[in-house]
């Protein structure tokens, strides 16, 4: 976790003390129950409950004290709670293992951090959404290959990216279903020492589902799935910043990162005002799709379960949820505020002396009767004059001279080929689609 | 692709004819919908089907040696086509680019293989649940960190694995979903020349979804979600490889991939009997989780598209899809002639001289009133003895010796503390959950 | 292994008729050495190498079927050997076990597969250079986050491309160490049934370094340090690559990819000339990178060794060397022929009304007196209004006129600072370092 | 960063503090040697330096909140300097560029992380050497894919882990010298505003390397190749954590990691004791090579330099360091305090029938004229029952009893090839190839 990359919400998340107060709401929760199965006394949750009532604050150093001795985190959070209540905490974990414990609670965790993260992809797909709509039939150029293709609408960029982040929030709301289960089945699993009533009740105090069958662990194949789902989020992020990197390029332009009064671009260039915002995004969404390998790697524990996992889930369980709010967020923030150069968008559009329009030329030629091939070749060869004096001749004006074209197509029926409009007669089509 | 381990129904969906044989549907479904619009003759479909129904032979080598000179794969297969079909194929892929011919196809490609991959993963179903329900009531020591914990059922270890494929294939299905969708939308996805309804109606003809908005090419954050889920399938593989692995270890040996007349284990050892298809799954489950990384870096294509994710996909689409096909399979073999030695198991249960038991006497003590630092103190200090003679020295025997455990429990309390059956009182439940 | 992806020469090294050649000069190296230690008459080397002498051929589908019985490769393959050479081949691969054979030749096919990729490096070092010098002077803009800083020339872009290159090809030498080592230690590495001195002489014979100590396998570090290698090569190719598609953008067109007579940019629009070369090498390397992965997770092989490595190894092995030939050779081409358009590139530089030398002005404020602070925000002030009118206005033409400025720089000693020349003055000193 | 898993040295490294006096060393270094070129006074360099031998706390908060509206650090940090030496601080960072000061602070940082690893290495060698020689003629059962293959001794288990780190040791060397540059070449790296002595003389200041040609950064393929080589370090430490983690095992027994007085192993099962260190630094070797990826990533930055690498830089500069030391250094207390069980080891190696003995058994079949395949058959139908027996029946008696082995081999000579010492006599020779 890099603080700066960091926002509290999150952050708040996986602190310790965050921590220890799940582990306790589970096994207060579990000891409710097994006192209504008779299994401890009533009296014991009571206990629990009656001590947790006054807020206590979690003393964290006198929790990692006692576990300096054990070597064992959860028997050392039971000790210190043991000391803070008395006599009728004894009764707590009765039948269960520190798995049900630990792994309940990166479920709650986990769960929490995707609550934030679909708050976050709501709010990133309204901004998307505002700016789309304001852009609906901004005209601009289409590009493949880097190279100018058609036009477009900057609109349509935008609900291409809107799309792509409604697939992401249904992705991470399966991964969200992957990872809610609560298991409380005791040492490898069998429930031999406490009742799966316990499990149920504490799942539905928790809002998780039961794990159907868990090995001591909640098997790892889920949150395999989970970080190889905020990795794929991570993928989306950047290709929306790759893009805003490429539009604020100096020979572009078509649009820019905010620049706030104050701001310095470059310690040595007074001039600079650079994407770092999106280039900081992109670097981002690097780690985050890293953090997908290890949870892959995690998955084949050995038999009932090792321990190897844990190592990897206190780096990439905040690591990745942390580093992935914030990213969301800034991006968000980017598009809610990204300059925006229709101007610009025209002029680039307009550079290449129409060649934007070579497609249409070629259909029309193609429908006048001119076979493929050769109306590929017609308006190859003009396209490539206009392409090599750098826009400055106009196709329009190539065509209208060529002889072999202009049997085919009168200089109306070639005009025609060169309206802009033509081109976004489907935009509503699509938005509909888009955005229903 | 490493043809040892391909197989042919899935490694027939990549080689070039069959890709070819899918352009040809695309590009006559969509001629079709052109002449209905009346933006070609419907003379032109009408041709293409009539030479399709002779069911012609495709020339790759002609094709290559097309794109040889055009370097251009999908206007080499037009042209090859117009030069069968004759004059009417003139028509054909009117208004549409290149894109909407490749990225169609994939989806076809990979909905085709997710449907291989679905079978494969519900003939491992069947065979795992026909072995849990087998050895059902199997007892083995279940282990944690590699250490015996406490019994498990045989039947219980592979419960779990089908749960876990359960999950995946609910997980194919999610990407199956995601992968198939068909884009017919013209140069940089506007539709400015190809209607709408052409995209529908190919897709319709070929079993996909519209893609609501395209930029050219499908969107490849889905294409790295399908790559992605592939990778948490393939650490499914791994975890059941590696439990069979460690069973078939020497000092283990409870289980052990079947071995075959003729086969010889080691050309130097003549004893050696080695789980060399699980540890060959083993490194194949490593690759395919490889091939998730260039299919996540493939989302951030530049603008309306750059053709960088073509070279990637040309290796991991086949490589993914077939390996994965491979591996589920052989998997399924294992499982289905596995060797399984209850007797083995129940020796290996019973070596640690009722070890397995000291949680139990745990809850005991503490039920007697005993704290439950006290209790672990009492109990530890004889498992350790018992641990220490290598399980020549019975738990029991110790605790029935000690005084203090003997002033909370009984000869019979504790002996009742030793019964193997109760850890499997629950089994039902959970064959109920995970089997229904 | 993707066919157009593939050059003969990489690709002979993986083909089982090399593999099987160089098996069989290992087990007749080795046999000639126990024929001198009298472990075996020295007639069972003579007989082997009289056949060899024959120049048979490999028959692999015999091989094949015989391991189809077997299910094990050496001895497949020792089985045919014996039926070809008769009697005299029983001696062959006493004390030996497979994985000398068999890592041994991995160990033979990495290091001819380094020869191939070392000569690729030369060549591209040679074509880089070739480059560098004819456009050592050529003015060029250079960029920060893609917006314009301050003046370059191509040639130093190259030359950096050379340094980059030239490190490469030291660390494939590294790399090439590593991996080229011999182990016939036999089973367990023990030595017990075959002596030291065979794996000397076997090593000195194939050129290749002892392996110190060996567990039956060659460690799998060293293949791990080779492919991570092989991945970094691969950046190094994609930093080149994404630097001429961002050159090629329509916008700037500084240099493109050389398109040859009879090429089609796009089946749909005929004017595009698109850097497909770059963005297909940008895939390639993506999948080199990714092969590293499985490399790296080999090296905890269990105990003496698995062979879950193996599998992956016959997926990289061919698949990274082949992929890696085949994009550095691909490299050299695109540079060799690339188009450079130094006027494009003196436009580009140009386009921003001076900006380019804001630097140089702050400095030249700074040093007649001004403080960093007030000189920072004095050039910033007027580079801002360059900014916003395109490159419009002049960045010398303002400072000429703003008074806070002239009060601390004459108008002479202003226009000093726009001398584009200065810029290059320390070109050859790194052309020196560089170069040599 | 994992608190749990970081140690102060290394950490210390990487906090803002340190990074700030880096920081200041370059400009300071910088500014002497610009003032001894007469382009700033020399008075400038003597004022920092004066401050600088006050010993000034550097105040992180102060420069953080100019940061926060300046947002660019390097011009926070001058800022802040300026504040406090004075006017003549305006000469600081003449002619240089943001990128020349972090990009050397990097290096200095990797540098000096280097040199704490290659201590934490030298440890680790010198704790394996110490075991290797106390164990180098214990004998151990060698196993081969799990299973058991032949004797070796739990020494050269050891030797084969010095040798892997002792590779390690050379390539992290190698990595360091990679990644100890200096560049001060001022924007886009032509040095026209800085005088390649200034270079020279941090260069030589810090004990780096001058940097031949940077392009404004530090190419990132130097750093590539040193998280890479962190990554293949991490694979050799799980490699040795995996042997461990196996030889703990329940069946196995026949090491354990050191367990602690008033340490658990389970908060359920008392009897427990887990190789927990070593799973522990399983998840860490995990996350060591996810950190290469990004880095791998990281190379190809736009043109002159974009600044996505910086991101992903503040995260495993620290992380993949602190992580690997972490790790080296409790690898090194995990060997140091490993407890080793010889006669369990023997044990072991007794109990299957002695089937380790077969090969010789072969060998000397095939010495004394039988044919090979039939010799493999003899051993092999022996073999097989003493397996099944699972190690009551002894090989050495069923050979005996074995009329066809008879025929060939005398009671006497079937005896010699089952003793133990045979398989170490060459155990002197592998100590010397690796210890020297």
């Amino acid at each position: 976790m890099v603080p700066r990359y960091a926002r509290p919400a999150m952050t708040a998340i996986w602190e310790p003390e965050a921590r220890y107060r799940i582990w306790f709401e589970i096994e207060a929760h579990a000891t409710e129950k097994l006192g209504e199965l008779g299994v401890v006394p009533q009296s014991a949750a009571k206990a629990l409950w009656d001590w947790w009532a006054t807020n206590p604050k979690i003393d964290v150093p006198a929790i990692d004290a006692i576990e300096a001795v054990t070597k064992h985190d959860v028997i050392a959070f039971l000790t210190w709670v043991a000391e803070q209540v008395g006599e009728e905490a004894r009764f707590m974990h009765q039948g269960m293992t520190s798995s049900d414990v630990l792994d309940t609670t990166l479920a709650v965790q986990l769960a929490r951090a995707s609550d934030i993260l679909l708050e976050d992809l709501d709010l990133l797909l309204a901004a998307i959404k505002r700016r789309a709509e304001e852009h609906k039939y901004t005209p601009t150029i289409g590009r493949s290959h880097g190279i100018h293709a058609e036009p477009v609408t900057f609109g349509l960029k935008l609900a291409q990216a809107y799309a792509e982040f409604a697939r992401c929030r249904q992705r991470l709301v399966n991964a969200r279903a992957e990872i809610a289960t609560c298991a409380i089945s005791g040492a490898v699993g069998t429930f031999a020492n406490v009742n799966p009533q316990v499990e149920a009740h504490v799942a539905e105090r928790l809002g998780l589902a039961i794990e159907p069958v868990s090995t001591q662990v909640i098997p790892r194949d889920r949150h395999a799935m989970f970080f190889a789902t905020l990795a794929v989020i991570a993928g989306s992020i950047e290709r929306v910043a790759v893009e805003i990197r490429h539009l604020q390029r100096t020979e572009v332009l078509e649009a820019e990162e905010y620049f706030s009064p104050g701001q310095k671009g470059s310690s040595a260039m007074p001039h600079k005002r650079n994407p770092i915002l999106t280039e900081n995004l992109t670097g981002q969404a690097r780690m985050i799709r890293a953090y997908a390998l290890p949870a892959l790697e995690n998955v084949a524990l050995w038999h009932e379960r090792d321990i190897s996992h844990s190592s990897v889930e206190r780096f990439i369980g905040p690591d990745a949820t942390i580093t992935l709010d914030f990213a969301l967020a800034r991006l968000t923030g980017v598009i809610d505020k990204l300059l925006v150069y229709p101007e610009r968008m025209q002029k680039n559009l307009d550079r290449m002396g129409g060649l934007v329009h070579s497609q249409r030329v070629l259909l029309a030629l193609t429908q006048a009767g001119v076979s493929r091939e050769d109306a590929y070749r017609l308006v190859q060869r003009n396209a490539m004059k206009v392409w090599e004096s750098d826009g400055a001749l106009s196709l329009l004006d190539l065509l209208k001279a060529d002889p072999e074209v202009t049997a085919a197509l009168s200089d109306a029926e070639l005009e025609e080929r060169f309206d802009l409009d033509y081109h976004f007669k489907e935009v509503d089509t699509i938005f509909e689609r888009v955005f229903g």
